[in-house]
């Protein structure tokens, strides 16, 4: 039986990386890791980067012991029975409230992503009283760690943040895009044809939601972390200037709601 | 320089496989073009199948011309522009209209699904006029090729039926499941602890989402059209009886809107 000449895209996950703190020189340890696993990162291969782990490296984290709430933060945690030293986290991080209820904040970020807690996250943060906002410019640390590599191996690789978001109308989360570097975030395909030379009408394809959601199932599936996973073998068009925002769909915009 | 062992998965792309046409049998087919291709199915493969295929070889595909549009069709058609008996295909698949505007409909599909068109579909549809409505019963479709896969290798597949849809907050389309067989659509992880031992509150993975954007990455890359991918190294929980339907969230329920 002859394997044929395909284009096979490979999920891999980033083992065996140290507890990342600040000042760490994060794309250095991944270029370190890759190495040591044997699949040291190459040209064209796609880096996904959980934000957890950024906002450690960035010094991004938060003791909840050195929040004082506002008077808004403990009426709302006093209603949802939750800390309100991390509802005051939450609202610093936010530029609008798109619902509360059942314990649950949805909240627009700085940045203008939509999700619940504003991105605030406990898991994987050491500290039983740590949490994490999101990178405070994640456009900016993916461009920062694609420097590095390129620094450090001479590699052209594309880099995403990625973040884990529930979903309006379906249940469970899936990881999507907050940050992008070396790549276009959408794959436009509205004047390609099809099978049968029909144009498409509306094909504008979310490429790095769904590689961060492809990544999702090396990442999430340790039981120890695997905080970044790299993607090969996907083509994609290179891009200097790009940026995760242009992934956000205005409200007043939406159609499905 | 050592390879460790670790869990890669990858991302096979189904080629050459024929047009697909009613009455079919599209799983033998897809079972030979991926033996032919040098990557026969295993045992703990997933298969991600796009939903036009399913629709052609379950000879649910309407030629426009046989349709008699309705005066609500005709009046929609006249404001937005559109072939009023594409609308009336739209309508007889919609239990609601979610929103209309912009030259699009929002539609909650009788199976509960909220999408453009209520899913129906023009491209990778051959013949000038027809189009692709959703399977009638995707669940079901999946468990047919999924036996028929076990009767035909003995292999065992979990099978999803995948569809790309718009997101009400984020720009751009992702592939979703709208069926599933062999496997739970989505992983509960609310009981399980992070790398610092902190209990996850809130983390239930659609992963059979994840799955379908991941296959895309494949499905959507080629020119000639890849209507199937096979997903291998994944390691998913077994499910005799699932549904896709598990992934609907109710509007009324909707945190985010």
């Amino acid at each position: 039986m002859e394997v044929i000449n395909m284009n096979i895209v490979k999920i891999i996950p980033i083992l065996n990386l140290p507890i990342i703190k600040e000042t760490d020189d994060l794309a250095g340890l991944i270029c370190e890791a890759a190495e040591r696993q044997g699949t040291p990162l190459q040209n064209g291969d796609i880096l996904i980067v959980t934000h957890v782990i950024i906002s450690r490296a960035e010094g991004n984290v938060v003791n909840l012991d050195n929040v004082i709430p506002s008077e808004f933060a403990k009426n709302l945690a006093a209603q949802y029975d939750r800390d309100p030293a991390l509802i005051e986290v939450v609202l610093r991080e936010s530029k609008s409230i798109v619902r509360m209820g059942e314990g649950h904040i949805i909240a627009e970020t700085k940045h203008g992503f939509i999700c619940a807690n504003a991105g605030v996250d406990k898991s994987n943060v050491p500290g039983e009283r740590n949490v994490a906002p999101l990178p405070r410019n994640p456009d900016e640390s993916a461009r920062r760690i694609r420097r590095r590599i390129k620094e450090l191996t001479g590699r052209d690789v594309a880099v995403i943040i990625s973040d884990t978001h529930g979903r309006a109308l379906r249940r469970g989360e899936i990881n999507v895009a907050i940050g992008i570097a070396g790549m276009k975030p959408i794959r436009d395909r509205r004047n390609e044809t099809d099978l049968f030379g029909y144009t498409l009408r509306i094909k504008q394809t979310a490429i790095a939601d769904e590689l961060c959601s492809a990544a999702e199932l090396v990442i999430g599936q340790a039981d120890e972390g695997v905080p970044a996973a790299i993607i090969r073998g996907y083509p994609y068009e290179k891009a200097e200037e790009s940026s995760a925002r242009d992934l956000i769909w205005p409200r007043e915009k939406a159609l499905f709601i």
